[in-house]
Parts: C-alpha cells; sequence; structure tokens
C-alpha cells in the first residue's frame, strides 16, 4: 500500500462538515447511512444455508468438547443469554490467559465485514472471511475437533445430512461453515429497524432527537451501515488520544494500520445491542454507555456533549437493542469410546 | 457416632449372599429395590414449587455474571447440554483452579440425597440440603451475589414474583430456592422407568439380562432407589482397594467417614444417564463405562465379569439414558450502571 492517508479520514472529514439533518427528512437521511436488518440470510459467498447447516452449527457453537480442554464453547464468550457477549473486560481462555481486548457480540456479526478489533488487510478487501476460522482455531486445534467431532455417530450423520455428497463430511472447513450457517441466523431486529421501514411510534421523540445529533455530529460517519460500525476500519485519536501515549502505544498497533501506512487504525463496532454489551471500547475499558458517548464524542469529533445531548443520544441507542433469537440448548451426542478426552488443564501436565 | 461398622456394611453383606432373581419375577423384585422417576416434583421441604419459581432458577441457572469473575455459571459444570455434567476428570474453576473431583450430572439431582463426593454427616440426616449452596458459594460470594441480582430491576421483579410478600425478595436464600425449583425440573425419565411400569417392550433382553445380573451380584445394593444411587455414603474397597494405597489415602479420607468411624465411605453416585456422563468415579479417572462396570465388580463385589456379562449389565444402564429436559436459553436482563463488574481475572490484581 502507498497512500499515507487511507479512505476514512477523508470520508470522516467530509462528515465532519457536513450541515445539520432537518427533522422532516430525518428518515430519508437515515436511509442513506444505514439500512433495516435484513429478516434472513439465506446466502453466504453465494451458498445458499440450509437448515441441516444452521441445525448443526447450532450444536457445535453450544459444545465445549471442541475446545481443546473441553471448558469453553463459542458460546461461553459469545453468550445468546447476555446480549452475545460475555460482560468481561476480555475473554479468559485456556490455563486462565486473558487477552487485552473485548469479546464482541455474535448477534448480527455475519453482517459485519470488520470483526476482530485489529484486523487484517484481507477482511476488507475479501469476500471470504477467515475470523471464525481463527476464533476456532484458538480454542480447538483443528485435527482434533475433527478427531473429537467424527468418533460421534450423531454428528457424522449430522455433517453428512448439512453436506450431503462429500467424501469426507467431518473436515475443519465444514465445522466453521456450519458455525458461519448458524450464526447468520442470530439477527436481533430492533426498533430502529421498524422506524426505518416506516413505523413512525417506533423511535421516541428523544430517540429521535438522538439519532439527528448523531448523524449531525459525525457519530454516523464511522457508525454506518446496516450494523451501525463493523464495516471497516477507521484512523482513532481523530482529535485527541483517549487514555495516555503508552496505553495507545500497547493497544492500537495492529496489523491494518500498517497495511493502510496509517499511524492507528481501530474497528468502528457494532453499535447494535450496544446497551447489552458493556463494557466497552477495544480493551472493555469503560462500563457506562454514557461515558462512553462522552468519550467518542470528545476524542474522535472534539466535542463535549451536554447531558440532555447524551441522553438524547443514549435513547436513540436504545432504540438498536434488538429482539434476541429463542434458541433451545441443544442435545449433544454423547462420547464414545473413541472421542479424545479433554487435554488436562495444565499444559505441563 | 459409637458404631464401628456402619449400616450399609451390613446391608451389603445380605446382599452378596442373596438367591438368584427369577426371571418372570424380575420385575416385582426391581420394585423393591427401584422405583420410576415421578413426573414432575410438586414441592420441595414442603413448600410447592412455583412456575415463578422455575423461570427465575432457569435464568439463574443460566447466568456466568453470579460468579465472581462472571466466567461461570451453573450450566458451565452442569451441563444440559451434555448429560447434565461438563464431561471432565474435574471441574475448573476461577484463576483455573482445579480439584480432584468430577461434577456430577444435575439430571435428577434433586432426588438425590447424597450429593457431594466426600458428603457430610448431615446429609444422611437432615433433609435441608446445603449442598447446593455450598456449589454457589464456590463460584459467587453471596453479598456480591445479591447486589449483582439487586442492581438489575428485571432480575428483583422475577424475585418479587418468585418470592411474593417477603420484605427483600433478593437474598441469597430465595436464590438457592430458585435454583432448587430449576433444578427440581431437570428429570430424565428413561426405557427403564416405562418398563418399571409395565411396559415389557422397553427393554432389550439383554437389557434385562443386565438388570437381573445388576441385582444378583449386588450392584443394586448401593446402587438402588430411584436414582440407582446418589442415595447414601457406602464403605469403599469392600473386598480391594481400586488403585494405589496413595490415591487411596488422598482421595478417600471424608467427613462422613469420620463421623461414622469408618475408614472410608464414598457415595454411591446416581446411575442414571452414566452413559452420557463419564468419566467415571469420584475422581473421574476412567473413560470407559465398561472398564468402569468391571472395576467396581472387581473391587466390590470381588467378581471378575465376562465380557457377556459386562456387556449385558452395559445395555441395562443404557436403559438409564432419559429424555433430556428441553431447554430454552434463557434472555438474560442487561447490567445496569450499578451493576457489581465482575472481578479481575487474577486475584493479585
Amino acid at each position: 500500500m502507498t497512500r499515507r492517508i487511507p479512505l476514512p479520514v477523508l470520508v470522516l472529514a467530509a462528515a465532519l462538515s457536513a450541515a445539520p439533518v432537518a427533522a422532516d427528512s430525518l428518515r430519508d437521511h437515515a436511509l442513506t447511512l444505514f439500512s433495516p436488518l435484513p429478516e434472513h440470510i439465506d446466502s453466504l459467498r453465494g451458498q445458499p444455508v440450509t437448515p441441516a447447516q444452521v441445525a448443526l452449527g447450532q450444536m457445535l457453537f453450544f459444545d465445549p468438547r471442541l475446545s481443546d480442554t473441553g471448558q469453553f464453547a463459542c458460546a461461553t464468550c459469545h453468550n445468546p443469554a447476555t446480549g452475545g457477549d460475555n460482560n468481561r473486560q476480555s475473554a479468559i481462555g485456556h490455563v486462565w490467559q486473558s487477552g487485552p481486548q473485548n469479546a464482541p457480540t455474535i448477534f448480527n456479526a455475519t453482517l459485519n465485514r470488520a470483526r476482530f478489533w485489529q484486523g487484517w488487510a484481507e477482511d476488507l478487501r475479501e469476500n471470504d472471511d477467515p475470523v471464525l476460522r481463527t476464533a476456532a482455531e484458538r480454542t480447538g486445534t483443528p485435527d482434533r475437533v475433527v478427531a473429537v467431532l467424527g468418533s460421534m455417530p450423531a454428528y457424522v450423520a449430522a455433517f453428512t445430512r448439512a453436506f450431503p455428497g462429500q467424501s469426507d463430511p467431518v473436515s475443519f472447513d465444514s465445522f466453521v461453515e456450519a458455525l458461519e450457517a448458524f450464526e447468520s441466523t442470530l439477527l436481533t431486529p430492533a426498533p430502529f429497524d421498524a422506524w426505518l421501514q416506516g413505523d413512525d411510534t417506533a423511535l421516541t421523540p428523544q430517540a429521535r432527537d438522538g439519532l439527528a445529533l448523531f448523524i449531525d455530529s459525525g457519530c454516523a460517519t464511522c457508525h454506518q451501515g446496516v450494523n451501525l460500525g463493523g464495516d471497516a476500519y477507521y484512523p482513532f485519536r481523530v482529535v485527541r488520544t483517549p487514555g495516555t501515549e503508552d496505553q495507545a502505544e500497547s493497544l492500537l498497533c495492529f496489523s491494518v494500520a500498517e497495511a493502510d501506512g496509517a499511524e492507528y487504525l481501530y474497528r468502528a463496532g457494532t453499535l447494535r445491542n450496544i446497551a447489552l454489551t458493556a463494557p466497552y471500547f477495544s480493551e472493555g475499558s469503560v462500563w457506562s454507555l454514557g461515558l462512553a458517548v462522552q468519550l467518542m464524542a470528545r476524542s474522535q469529533l472534539g466535542e463535549d456533549l451536554r447531558e440532555d445531548q447524551t441522553e438524547a443520544i443514549l435513547a436513540f441507542l436504545d432504540s438498536l437493542t434488538g429482539t434476541p433469537p429463542r434458541l433451545t440448548v441443544p442435545i449433544l451426542p454423547a462420547e464414545q469410546a473413541l472421542t479424545p478426552p479433554p487435554l488436562p488443564p495444565l499444559l505441563e501436565e
């Protein structure tokens, strides 16, 4: 990459100079920035999502035996009971390891294009997404995952139904595809979607004021699209850096930034269900959504929000809290004689 | 306690000398030792179990925010997706601590009287059971649990519905009672129950042979009652000690044993869903159910089972695999500004 100033900076500069949006055209303007959640996602990368894949993916999502120590399922950190995340500052993994980053919600994640906080250049350029695979590989060794799944006849049958006509239905690729299929069903339609689609009563007057302010202030420059964020990486500390320089240095040097020649690039996270997914920011450092809004306004837009402005934006953000999927706890196949047992809890054992 | 030889030893000696059971009276004999699972449990300690308590208990059971680090729900170790246990040799807790003992299944646990492997004398003598309270206290500090629950209006409302007329509905006592109410619904009726109730087709001929052998050999002396175990503590190494003396010393010295003056007393675990709940024994040392059956026959009964005998007993044990409850993943209340955040992952932080 040779350009030194990536495209999002130019977009952001344009937004900061935009004129306020008139109230009566608020929906029209909003529809140029946002779009309602689809009712269903019927295909992924051009392939249809089948009920058999979704059913298998749901089993896999809740099965802790697919992690090396048998301790973590996808649902452990991306918990559908609590907004699709884990309400922790950062996730805990094998041997109680804890990274610096906050686990994002799984709800509507299929519609994100930028997924990991740090991101990879490919995320922005290619349609085939390596993120779910990487997340799975972090907790389960692919060969072991395939051995565990292949040892249980009920899983082999479920893979055969989900991926018919394959000589070897139980593969790590199919495992990832089934998880993607299930996750594509985790959509949470919200009052904001109803309002975008014409239901005037779906937003309170305060929430509409908040939306107008959200657009006028420039928040929507990064937090736009169907997920109000989650689709690209942007320069951080546009106006000034939140936190200390040391924190920034330790947290913000990521590969997308390097690839694009910018000093700091950050994922703009989705704001859907944001009221359910504290703590906030990539390092999960802030528990109050009001404070998070104020910090972003100050550091990204150079604005100190008044209390009533913060409240209005919070009312708008509340309208992004969607109806979560009602899921049944799957009944998983029993281990068999050949099922590899979980690895011992301590690496040195 | 002054008696040196506890009652179960005498019972066991009687069983070992019992005559074989004739095939045509097998059900009659079985009904003297076992009883079918109740369809419902309507009351606990004389108090009715209400739907509001069950609904609240289900939320609590799946809520990891009630553990100090926000990492563990009841369902983490007692997972309804995998037979009600965690398929691990021993459970992992805060800071990746792992004790020596296997987590037992939560299914039908309300009907157990002896719950912890080591047990307390009170378990055998008092109706009010401190075990669930202790399990909860192991992962969540009571004051913190109450503070977390009390911070979320939706939880306060659910407690008020479940425990009406109390001045302070959100208490650790009510928390434990609601969990007990939910757990009382986790019953898994099995083919063996249908057979006990007169359905001749519910057991295969091999399973009936296995049942007869199970009774004749003396297995049913300890593994009897509605849960085929789970109701009392018994002397271990009746004939000889499995494993090394060192292992035995480190694992088997428990308070019930001390209270009763016996050298080693052990809980006879329930055999319901035993095919789903490997690994086996209190220390989770054996992954093969066939091997576990053979080891028990050898060490407790002094019998070396033939392969066909082991297979018959396994066929009988398979008839104890019940229909698991179909549970919905609860949608939990969102944290509020006053909700205490999870404790940091490391104790020294």
